[in-house]
């Protein structure tokens, strides 16, 4: 077999076979198979496709080129959920508490931020003391003790995958739906649970910029997972504007903290209630979605799922009264107000603009080694479907720098506004 | 400027600028710009193309990337010819003499053979003594003073085209129109000829399969050519059987020096006359291509063409006796009959199989480093259109070994018969 004759066949749009997507991502993974041939490939691919078979193949392939979680020590099923990454997504913070204080084992490996903000990682960091280190025999039994753990990655998940990113990355070759949907699978399935909710976000803000793209990755993610024997749901969100009010990490953790305490933003806590009650009829704990609703409203109500989230903090060496008294959080040096010239109703918020003001704050990494800032941010007063009037705050700047003029004009800019007001949907589609 | 972003811009179908193409090229060929980002580049093109004036400045980046020839001191026109590459194709020592003899400057760079038989330089050096490698100087001075030179290459012509082929070739991205085009065309650009008559071979045995690609190749090298201040023309020709009877070095040579004495296969000579023809009118030493061909016979009948092959040979080191008297070439130590079983018309020759065939007996080099056996290969004694009775011997092979079953099998395998006659045709269309 000869790496050459795979891509002529997957350039002229023949679909490979197990053995050849094998020969391929093992090759690569040796480094048998050199980066400008597996280049030439990615980019027919991102020209040909591939098909449900050959993408669940190819999964597989980076699935096995490196460690697989064994979570079989931890009794009953253990979900996950995943996020394709969306401006002021703290989304973990509150459904992990949840589905955990009802019973479901939620073990979850993480990730960080590179561009706007910090990773879920990242925004537990901001909780003093918070540890993201366990071993795996610490993971599992945390998880088999208090029902939850969030955690760095151990091992060395799909290292097919990381290579072969990296090389997408620099090649043109990312934005191909088989080849995003192979890699946040592998990695997914890597991490060993049972049930998988995936929040694929939609919009100006997000990866995938129209319904129809974001259901054909969806859909493809969904079939991998069930082709592997997991529970699968995909939920399609709005990045139309950033999720939330607050972007910035204490900042974020803050408005978690709110949330479980019933006093979360509409659009943040409906998301947060929709993935979790997809979790929670996966682990059979609602026989409807309304009653999966129900439980997460109660779990808020009493205060359950807030005390969760305590536990959680506390069992990996952070401070819980950061969580219950979320004021203890350390403030930027100085705030500054974002007002406007004009009146009518917000239509849009450029979700990456408000990112990247994040990030200039230090919110966010540009390198790999940047070092971040958890008490910078931005927090915006105004959203998708607001009234505004001359001369309104849009927005509070978090910052430890006094000059933040270009923050000022990108939040500015980051927003438009129409004469009539619109009513933004925070759930697009689920698919099963 | 970043060469993933450049990329990208092919990937999404839009042409390139001068800068950009520039960019890529020189990072390419000073080793700034790796070859996974080149491999994913040649294949956004192999999908969205180039229009011409990009194809032209590819060339272009591609002819500066490396040494140009002056040929300036030489007087009058020099001409060129160049073939994309056929089985039997010996056309140079033909076209060569006549145009030379008429006192048209014929300074060519000619190249080696892989796969099937060798190329022209190897084909000279079937004849003892001829020496393919000359200074720069002793090239210009032997065209001004003989009008006639072939060579192998000397300093570095387009050693970014040598370098991105290398890549094509390994990572399925050979077979892009603009890319072969630009290819072909850098190589010749730089050999400084003022005009070029392409033989584009189209058929079964050749790179391009149909008409309508050979149309579109031509028609590019041609503007390119064109855009560079060349006189072009294109000849597209038959490759549905080889050219002429004889394949192999010094059986192709035997086979030209015939075809100089009058004596040369029907679509072979009609092929050279063509190409020369068209030298002929690019140096108006003719005004018509009637009156060209005229000039083409002339030369043949008073052997001035033949006396100019050996004056070639002499002064290259060349001994001029084998021009003289070919029975004097080394005999291959056995020869076979193909005899046949069938009877009706041939109507088609595998040109890659008897290619295949002669490379077997030792007439090509499987790897850059064989060496060739210049006394074998195989003779056809029927061609498209020729009749056909059972035992017939349609081809005898010249061999040094005495085990030629497979080489046997691949020639009558390599033919195909029909009921009725069909008339093959040489020359299918000409491109100004």
């Amino acid at each position: 077999m000869r790496a050459v004759d795979i891509i002529m066949k997957k350039r002229d749009g023949y679909p490979l076979s197990e053995e050849e997507i094998n020969f391929l991502i093992e090759g690569y993974t040796n480094g048998e198979i050199p980066d400008y041939q597996m280049s030439a490939f990615t980019m027919a691919v991102y020209f040909q496709g591939m098909n449900e078979e050959e993408t669940t193949l190819l999964t597989k392939a980076m699935l096995n080129s490196g460690d697989i979680l064994d979570l079989s020590k931890i009794n009953g099923i253990k979900v996950d959920k995943h996020s394709t990454g969306g401006v002021g997504d703290k989304t973990t913070l509150v459904v992990a508490p949840i589905v955990a204080s009802l019973g479901i084992k939620f073990a979850k490996m993480s990730g960080r931020g590179l561009g706007h903000t910090g990773g879920t990682l990242d925004k537990l960091e901001a909780i003093p003391g918070y540890n993201n280190y366990l071993s795996d025999e610490e993971f599992i039994n945390q998880v088999n003790k208090i029902g939850i753990s969030v955690i760095g990655q151990t091992g060395v998940l799909a290292p097919a995958d990381k290579k072969l990113y990296a090389l997408r990355d620099v090649t043109a070759t990312v934005e191909s739906i088989p080849l995003i949907a192979s890699s946040i699978m592998s990695k997914k399935l890597a991490a060993g649970s049972d049930a998988i909710v995936l929040d694929v976000k939609v919009g100006s803000g997000a990866f995938m910029k129209n319904v129809e793209d974001a259901t054909k990755l969806a859909e493809l993610m969904v079939k991998i997972g069930k082709n592997c024997n997991k529970k699968m749901t995909a939920v399609l969100t709005n990045m139309d504007e950033p999720l939330g009010y607050a972007v910035g990490n204490s900042l974020e953790v803050i408005e978690a903290i709110n949330t479980l305490n019933g006093n979360g933003p509409k659009d943040f806590k409906e998301l947060c209630f929709e993935i979790a009650a997809q979790l929670i009829l996966h682990a059979d704990k609602a026989k409807t979605l309304e009653e999966a609703y129900s439980l997460c409203e109660r779990q808020i109500e009493n205060k359950e799922a807030l005390n969760t989230l305590a536990k959680l903090v506390e069992a990996q060496g952070g401070d819980k009264n950061y969580i219950l008294e979320p004021s203890l959080f350390p403030k930027a040096k100085y705030t500054y107000e974002v007002c406007i010239n004009n009146e009518g109703y917000v239509n849009h918020i450029n979700a990456l603009q408000i990112g990247n003001a994040a990030m200039i704050l230090g919110a966010g990494r540009k390198k790999i080694t940047d070092i971040i800032d958890h008490s910078v941010g931005v927090v915006l007063h105004k959203k998708v479907g607001d009234k505004v009037d001359i001369n309104d705050s849009i927005a509070t700047i978090y910052s430890n720098y006094s000059n933040v003029d270009e923050v000022k004009k990108l939040i500015l800019d980051a927003f438009s506004y129409s004469n009539e007001p619109i009513t933004p949907q925070i759930i697009l589609k689920v698919i099963k």
